[in-house]
């Protein structure tokens, strides 16, 4: 067999200590949801090819790992012309909504009134590998099944909060906005509905190419007379107060609504102000921005879209929204629904550049056993330490002291602990502590005082 | 859409309830397995084909999940003929340790010495479901490479048992036998290779058939002259002493080995004896039974084997053995290693029939909040709580209190929290808790008090 196989293209093995980080990151995050009250969710890796295909379309389509038949449906299938869609019967998953969507229309009776859940599992997307774009990645979800009152919105945003602090980010914000205020916005300016999309995606760039590259793009597009001022208008407008807080913002917007006379738009930006009033009273005002310029991607969302942001970083470390639709067009009846997904790659990467997760070492001490007839004692030995969740790797060779040292000083443990004849005579332990580099004679009757230090 | 997608064949979702006691089960296996110095390893979910079928064999061809090629490539895969084994480049994972070998074999250097892993993730396999069959289960496996000395297997095994301890199993044990052993009995009895396989499949029958049983079974062989007989002495000598406990079965099975005047022979019995010496001395006499007639059927076993069994239970809860050629035969270089894959499933199963697992609701109370202008202050409270670890599911919905109960009963949440004017004014929550069916007050300043109450 071929030697140095690869993990596949585009697909990680992690290693004990960046996967100990991870790990912490993510314990991190469902403790909190789970201190809010959302249960742990998970599904199988493969759904249904017809249900994947359907959901993602073209993109779907070509980036869906797909699974293929076996047996006689493969035989049958290359038989009958070999059609490629005939192959295969499964693909991997490629997001953590469809399948809730499927899980709840499967289970809504024992799911009813609403559904709090959290879903940390991977996706997968052959998409092409680069730099933070992977192939197997995690996707960390919470969800908010049957209310479509702005307390669930609240719900979320206060976890993604607590879990933002408890992981040390002084600078993330949530940036808010509405899909009904876009659409009034374009409405009130009567921009025809086959044009919506590439506004809204042209709007949506103002941090990142600012308002003359805005305008630019504007003007390279065909717009009916008229339109191109007052987008330009607004463009300006926003791009002025933008930086002036919530108020002057929500002042601002609300000048171009009011102008318009639509009254649902309004209930929408009110909708929008109670949250804002709420966060600020909760000590989080600079947690939440209303940037009436997001945009964000999906089709599926209906009403408040958000998007987490960090510091001045252009691009976003979560996002979601409100999709009052999605689960009825799996399930066959409407429910109103509410998501977030945390971008758990891009935030742990972030944590890993910024260096602000403790480089831990898993193990506490290494013990060695110098000869067999002394291992009954220093299995003894191992138990009173892990009795007191010390981490004890017990060295499962017999090899020379030294070279026993060598070993745990280039793994990064920091002291050996040596059990030998003398030691067991004598009801002691040796310990060789690589930060001072000194031996230790510690009796067995001493042995909770050594434990104390080496917990502080 | 159509109604009703249901979950791929033999996969599960997990809902709440069930997960979290899966997730309590192997948060016990990883803590002990951290507590014991093994480190934990993550690997993609997919492996080049050709290492997968390469190491599984004809098992391999039929069983693995097979990832069609995309694009450019499947295109041509499929005008050049239309080859079943042309159409797909990657697999699922088959099991956790061809993996391993691949990871250890990338990164030898880094990993040298003695490299002690974990791994509890889940593998695929295309096998017809049935009752506690699944095609996407999790394995749980533990290894440890680079050590050829039996230290290695007695740190499995005290993990193994300090797990099942944990677990509250009173009546699990390994049962233990040596490769070399089986081979040196076969030797001695001058059985052709060519009939190994065969036999010792029988002989490992004896727990399950009986002597007559296996008696049978050897009848109906066409065996050699003299080698029936001597079989039948063998199995029925040990069926003699099997209930007679460790010492009565080395004793008995030696009398074979030393019949036969081999020195290597004798010196795997010896190992066993000393293994089993020391568990003895550690309180684990009945933890460790010598059973010379284990087989088990995987080939790469090359010295211990040994499974995991509970009480009269006839199938195994875990397994595994030395494997000092498999990491050489992947990545080169001969490496010494053994490990135990937990039956993680199965254990789960046996847990939940015989309710070993306390049904522990994941949320302590369930808050809600009658009115919008009462959010901050109900937000405040739920920070109480959580600050001291209670899990608060807020309720994302403005609704009656009595359809609020219905629902919170009905979810099995033990009380509610009721914010309300009063509340706001008086700085009190109102609670109701269904045990008592009571309603109490309790002012802000006493919340402390109430919060002991729910902990204990």
């Amino acid at each position: 067999m071929a030697k140095k196989i690869k993990a596949p293209s585009g697909m990680r093995d992690f290693l004990p200590d960046e996967l100990r980080k991870r790990k912490y990151v993510i314990k991190i995050i469902s403790d909190i949801y789970e201190k809010h009250g959302f249960s742990p969710l998970e599904t199988p890796s493969m759904e249904r090819l017809s249900l994947l295909l359907d959901k993602y379309g073209d993109e779907g389509e070509k980036l869906v790992f797909k699974i293929m038949k076996r047996g006689d449906k493969l035989a049958r299938a290359l038989a009958d012309g070999k059609n490629e869609s005939e192959l295969a019967d499964m693909g991997l998953r490629y997001d953590l909504t469809v399948p809730l969507a499927r899980v709840y229309s499967n289970n809504r009776h024992q799911l009813t009134g609403t559904f709090k859940r959290y879903q940390i599992q991977p996706v997968w997307r052959a998409d092409r590998p680069a730099r933070g774009r992977f192939r197997e990645f995690y996707q960390c979800d919470v969800d908010i099944i049957g209310s479509s009152h702005f307390f669930a919105e609240l719900d979320i945003f206060l976890a993604v909060c607590e879990i933002m602090d408890k992981l040390n980010f002084s600078d993330y914000f949530l940036s808010l906005n509405d899909r009904n205020l876009l659409s009034a916005i374009l409405k009130g300016f009567a921009c025809p509905a086959e044009l919506e999309t590439s506004v809204l995606t042209t709007l949506d760039k103002l941090d990142k190419i600012g308002v003359k590259g805005v305008v630019g793009e504007l003007e390279s597009k065909e717009l009916p007379d008229g339109l191109q001022e007052k987008l330009k208008d607004y463009v300006t407008a926003m791009a002025e107060v933008k930086d002036e807080g919530n108020q002057a913002v929500l002042e601002k917007f609300s000048i171009f609504i009011r102008g318009f006379n639509d009254s649902s738009a309004l209930k929408y930006l009110e909708k929008i102000e109670k949250i804002m009033t709420i966060f600020s009273e909760l000590g989080y005002a600079d947690r939440l921005i209303f940037d009436p310029l997001l945009a964000r991607g999906l089709d599926y969302y209906t009403g408040s879209i958000f998007e987490l942001k960090i510091g001045e970083e252009k691009s976003s470390f979560g996002g979601g929204g409100r999709y009052d639709n999605l689960i009825g067009d799996i399930g066959g009846q409407q429910v109103a629904a509410v998501g977030f997904s945390f971008g758990l790659e891009r935030i742990i990467d972030h944590l890993l550049a910024k260096e602000m997760l403790e480089i831990e070492h898993g193990v506490d001490l290494c013990l060695a056993c110098l000869d067999e007839k002394y291992f009954t004692y220093a299995a003894k030995v191992a138990a009173i330490f892990r009795n007191q969740e010390i981490k004890v790797d017990f060295y499962p060779r017999k090899r020379s002291p030294s070279k026993i040292f060598r070993w745990a000083s280039k793994k990064g443990i920091p002291r050996v602990v040596l059990i030998g004849g003398d030691e067991v005579t004598e009801k002691k332990i040796t310990v060789k502590n690589f930060s001072t580099g000194k031996f230790v004679e510690i009796k067995l009757d001493k042995i909770d005082d050594f434990i104390k230090k080496i917990k502080t």
